[in-house]
């Protein structure tokens, strides 16, 4: 019986292995010396000294002589003796509250860990930490490193029931039945995981939101989370219903133009600080996908957020108000919605609004082009919404480095002011300065004893931390720093999974959507393909609605001659999609209807090489399977019997996906398979038959 | 971050802690010798070689030489060598296939445990171990112990979406979606910890059943779960939705008089036995709360019930049918309702059903008189059916140690056969014999990584284990089992601790209903106290109709002058019952409306007495906290902190139901709570105005 490796996530602490690292890491470090006595300070001595005896495998203790020798030092920089803080007087200096510096001292051979505040000094020993357990050099460091970005956030869409609406690793974490008076270790571990990369957001509850949440009953429970979180640096959200009013508040409307309902947010906002006062703030989905919203009441998105922006302001919170509305009334392409309704209203939200953006125009896909409101709203910060629940890319079956998804979104250049303009540089508000920035994730944690329902989803939520603290990273650089943390040093298992984790991701956009196909999951819970679904009432539903396959080929016309949501792009970009020669093959099927002989780039037909596509990510998969059958020696049998048995699964369902895509769409090309794809051992009417009715996170 | 410590339950094997004893141990045991390769035989031996060098601290590695001196000999009676087998010939002779005999050899003092199977060879290894972890001797061992009941058995009431009906540890530990495929390690562990105790057998979904699970589609999930399970000894079972047939069968009826129903039945079953040889049958809720039954075609429970065992009756499989019935349309005491409806038809169920009857005649309160049909239905075999969930008991935020619950029905006498015919003697087939025995378990267990939502309440699943093995065990015996083997053989802790667990139930009783008092909690999720729910359609869902309080007095009138209830049993209980000077105090609620100004035997009156129970719940609470306030020395950090942060949960609600209730009953009975009973602190209107809408465990 051992739940250890699995929920203790990439802070496993190891002891280090290779003897002449271990040893040189053992003379360097001999105790340690902290400054200040703050909650923060006793969780960050306890951390450092904990994982640097159990990553030297001897006992790392408290030294009260600060001038000792070899002993890291830590503690907020004007809790420092005047000579340490001396020697750092110029690093300090160029961070902000959150960065830290951590630097060999080398009269005495003293590593110092500080920073502006208490919590950047517990990301710096994480970081120090991070460095012993990837094996890196603790020699003459003279690190400096701060957040690229402010808001850091994991976004829970937990309901009030204890289910998670596209959660697929348990129940949620939180136990609203026992707060506020339990306070579960899953907690603490919850927050300590999310400093340790640097998270200092949460918002708890589902942006398909249940007033109760506002409520005096769920207040202390909020509060003893906050409570819980707080020393860790994180800060507590909640969503709010928009028509809470109503619901909660006995109003005869939710009107943001109504003076009652207005005093109503600002009450309410009032009584949350009272008990939280360092309270984040709200995200809100309004008008969208049947939640209420400010035009139930002939009024706009700048309205809604405005008033709760209004509440929030004396108290310091914000209002993160998400894009991702489309509506059954509306003709248009859904992709072009979000755009059409939202770039209008830049430059007139209230300053502590910060619209959430999800990274395509769709919803999650395995690939979307780039949001095209990203460039497009110089006057109002935009934040990123990505998804690590894998809702759309196998649940926590099948092993996806997302990653290397964000890394793809946060590097394509908008050409918004010309080329460089990267979504990196305009959500870390770089490119049209903002001061207000940030990044959510939408957490794939439940209550699994792993978190995540799969050892590797919990590289995610990893690299999810790690490129909202710096949207620039490599996400080959953080598969390694995971793994290495996660499971072993050993370059033979390191550099071929980095590998395998690094390809996971076109893999599956092969088996899947491969160049550029969109939502032909299955309806409603997303499991598997259904490209066949076309009775859904409302039409952008449906799969059929979003690949138009039909005699003449295949794809979503989205070019001038289609919906032209093209031109939603800057120009230089809008040429390139909107040229059926110049648009990426990875994305050609989502600007354009092609034909079935269309000849692509390699000199295969469209039929042919969208067939060749499903054959690889099989393909794949089965190398990725390969890889990990040789990794026995370095990964304990538990974690390494799990990820086997999963990716079976996962190669399973691969070829599921390739058999029912393949023979349905073959329907229209009326082309045989090309040599090299395998034949489908089952018919379309057994895929078209498979039903899951309790597939889960479909609440 | 420490998942360890409440995941591993009773089978934690810490170093023992006395040297004396550790080192009598060490010299008595030196290795392990196994006869057999069965897959059960390797897991017995992993077992015994990873608890036995965990216990004694030291690698106790397998021994080839089966001669060797100081050595745990393992093995079914049949494998074992000549000279062995002649050695423990007398002893099992007299078990049954699943008792085992544990013997020291004092020729070469080998330890020998052996059995008829290899299962009843695991069980030995788990008692032997639990010798060494309760610090008992372990020398001139002549133990021979086999089960009193033939089914031991779990029921599980989880539902295909993985959420669990009155669960409140989580969600379901049945991963549906990942099934067959992925076997979680948590299977493993489930089946290891149910086998130390002697469960062999598990229904893995509700009651409330849904017909979906008897499809192929979950045949093979369920076929993934009974291989995990069956090297452990324990066989799967379903729930059978009785309209089955026409959900999934596409018939027109499912009237058991059907011939095209009964082959439907009888095909079905074949069909889950080509992939389960093993599989044990079904568990039947038919006609009560809603569920379809024979009743709907004019038939009744003998008809539906041999339909179904006809059709396990080749393979060797059983049918549960459950006694739980009460009708919306039957006006009479729903305390009477299934016995009424069940004993005419004794004698008449085919010999492999076995009818489940819970504990008393209402619902799983933390008192009921025992179940009138125990003893009134001799030539039926009848199996009990406990709740481990705590569903009427505080949920898992409550210590309530429930083996003191089923000691006392268990050694409640029927007097069915004159003195000495406990409830016992009847579930055991020793007093009318039957050749099938069965005690049931409504489950406790979740996702959380403690199986059980309070570390006290794996002791409840511990208890239910070791009662259904032997259930004339002693709950005092069982409490010191699992406080040794679970937390510490120190005497300063389990002396104290066991009395605080044996407490805790009179503790529940008083503080949520005393003198007889039941089903008072709030409606539908059954959290928190309701006596003044009255508003509910059935009129036998309504706590007034339970407690029926009025000028005069309260309780319900289930004498002779009343519903007559008390004639359900024999005649030398019922005399007891039926007079209210003889009736226990404990049960004269639940018998006689009984004044306000009744003296009861401390010659206070009734209401006096009452409220000075209500008082005594919440200061038995206060002990407990006080209890375990001085066992921090004896308990790991995290375990003694959550234990305390739950009994201070109790203890608030212990209050809440003192205050809610006797401001309740105040209105009737006119007079002011009497010295000692400490002053409510809200209003009736404040406890009446709480709404739990996502209290747990109400899907």
């Amino acid at each position: 019986m051992s739940a250890q490796k699995d929920y203790k996530l990439w802070l496993q602490y190891n002891k280090v292995e290779d003897a002449t690292i271990l040893n040189s890491y053992r003379s360097t470090i001999k105790g340690v010396h902290a400054f200040g006595n703050s909650e923060t300070i006793a969780i960050a001595t306890k951390e450092i000294e904990q994982g640097l005896s159990s990553l030297l495998g001897q006992e790392i203790h408290k030294i009260n002589n600060e001038n000792s020798a070899n002993i890291i030092v830590i503690g907020k920089t004007s809790e420092l003796s005047a000579e340490l803080q001396q020697n750092i007087q110029k690093d300090i200096r160029i961070i902000n509250n959150e960065g830290y510096v951590i630097k060999t001292l080398n009269n005495n051979k003293q590593v110092l860990i500080t920073g502006k505040t208490d919590v950047a000094v517990l990301y710096g020993v994480f970081h120090f930490l991070r460095l012993l357990q990837t094996n890196q050099s603790i020699s003459n460091l003279a690190i400096t490193d701060a957040p690229k970005i402010n808001v850091r956030i994991l976004n829970h869409w937990d309901n009030l029931n204890e289910t998670v609406e596209r959660g697929y690793a348990g129940s949620s974490i939180w136990n609203w039945q026992k707060l506020p008076d339990f306070i579960d270790q899953r907690y603490i571990d919850y927050a300590r995981a999310n400093a340790s990369i640097g998270i200092n957001g949460t918002v708890l509850n589902n942006v398909n939101a249940n007033a109760l949440i506002l409520t005096p009953q769920y207040f202390e429970k909020v509060t003893a989370l906050a409570n819980t979180f707080r020393p860790y640096g994180i800060k507590v959200y909640l969503t709010a219903r928009f028509s809470a009013p109503i619901e909660i508040g006995k109003l005869k409307t939710a009107d943001p133009y109504d003076p009652e309902v207005q005093k109503w947010w600002k009450d309410k906002t009032a009584e949350i600080y009272k008990s939280i006062p360092d309270f984040g703030g709200f995200l809100v989905k309004a008008n969208s996908e049947g939640q209420p919203g400010p035009q139930n009441y002939g009024r706009n998105h700048v309205d809604g957020a405005n008033m709760l922006a209004d509440a929030l302001a004396p108290f310091g919170g914000i209002v993160m108000w998400r894009a991702f509305v489309y509506s059954e009334h509306n003709t248009d392409d859904r992709a072009k919605q979000a755009y059409s309704e939202f770039v209008p209203y830049d430059g007139k939200f209230r300053d502590n609004v910060i619209v959430q953006v999800k990274n395509g125009a769709i919803d999650f896909q395995p690939r979307e082009p780039f949001h095209p409101m990203f460039g497009a709203m110089p006057k109002t910060p935009l934040m990123m919404e990505f998804q690590i629940t894998q809702e759309y890319l196998g649940f926590s079956t099948h092993l996806v480095f997302l990653p290397k998804l964000f890394q793809e979104v946060l590097q394509s250049d908008t050409y918004s002011k010309g080329k460089g303009s990267t979504v990196a540089k305009i959500i870390d508000g770089s490119l049209d300065p903002h001061k207000l920035t940030g990044m959510a994730g939408v957490a794939n944690i439940g209550s699994d004893i792993n978190w995540c329902g799969h050892p590797f989803a919990q590289a995610n939520w990893y690299g999810f931390g790690r490129l909202a603290w710096n949207p620039n990273l490599d996400s080959k650089t953080i598969a390694e720093e995971w793994l290495r943390m996660t499971f072993s040093n050993n370059e033979k298992f390191v550099q071929p999974v980095q590998e395998m984790m690094i390809d996971s991701r076109e893999a599956v956009v092969n088996y899947m959507t491969p160049l550029g196909l969109h939502h032909i999951m299955d309806t409603g819970h997303h499991y598997g393909p259904g490209p066949w679904v076309s009775n859904l009432s409302r039409p952008e539903w449906n799969p059929v609605y979003y690949h138009k396959a039909d005699k003449n080929g295949i794809g979503f016309d989205r070019s001038s001659t289609g919906s032209n949501a093209t031109a939603q792009y800057a120009p230089e970009i809008a040429k390139e999609f909107n040229d059926i020669a110049k648009c990426p093959e990875k994305d050609l099927l989502w600007f354009h209807h092609v034909s079935w002989d269309y000849k692509l780039k390699n000199g295969a037909t469209l039929w042919d090489g969208l067939a060749q596509k499903y054959q690889e990510g099989v393909n794949q998969v089965g190398n990725m399977q390969s890889t990990w059958g040789k990794m026995k020696p370095y990964v304990d049998e538990q974690r390494f019997h799990e990820v086997e048995m999963l990716l079976n699964i996962q190669h399973k369902e691969a070829k599921w996906w390739r058999d029912a895509c393949l023979l349905y769409f073959q329907q229209f090309s009326g082309k045989e398979l090309p040599n090299g794809v395998e034949k489908p051992t089952q018919t379309l009417e057994y895929f078209e038959s498979l039903k899951f009715p309790f597939a889960p996170g479909n609440n």
